[in-house]
């Protein structure tokens, strides 16, 4: 078995209404960084996992995401795998 | 003036506590995701701002991770700009 870190970026889709990402624009703004246009907040979750290869590591961690780690209807999400020596 | 999307990825520091990642970990295991060692949940930052260039939007970046975006005891962070025509 090979040792791997995922990194999971989840963020809100497209269109849909991000009130957390509203909220720290507020705040920026607020402080006087009025060159922001746009926020979007989302989740970065990193794991350390064990599998035979890449490609099986990253199957698991499509299928975390799909069963646990991210909200399909409401969230987007990429995968970045990097191997541990 | 130039477009930039600014990506910061701010994660909960080495060596600390980080009971969302555990809670994480252990909802992963409970579903049979075995081979999971370890969870780290962090946040996920895009901004869209305008600045005169990829240096300056930067430091601006810096800037608002320093004054409001993250925790500087207990989390690092890592900036990315991307450039947009």
């Amino acid at each position: 078995m090979n040792r791997y870190t995922i990194e999971v970026r989840i963020t809100p889709r497209q269109g849909l209404l991000d009130p957390e990402g509203q909220a720290v624009l507020g705040a920026l703004r607020s402080l006087e960084f009025e060159e922001v246009g746009e926020v979007r907040v989302g989740r970065l979750i990193r794991l350390a996992l064990e599998a035979r290869s890449a490609e099986e590591a990253r199957e698991r961690a499509d299928a975390m995401c799909r069963r646990l780690l991210a909200n399909p209807v409401t969230e987007d999400y990429r995968i970045d795998i990097e191997s541990v020596s």
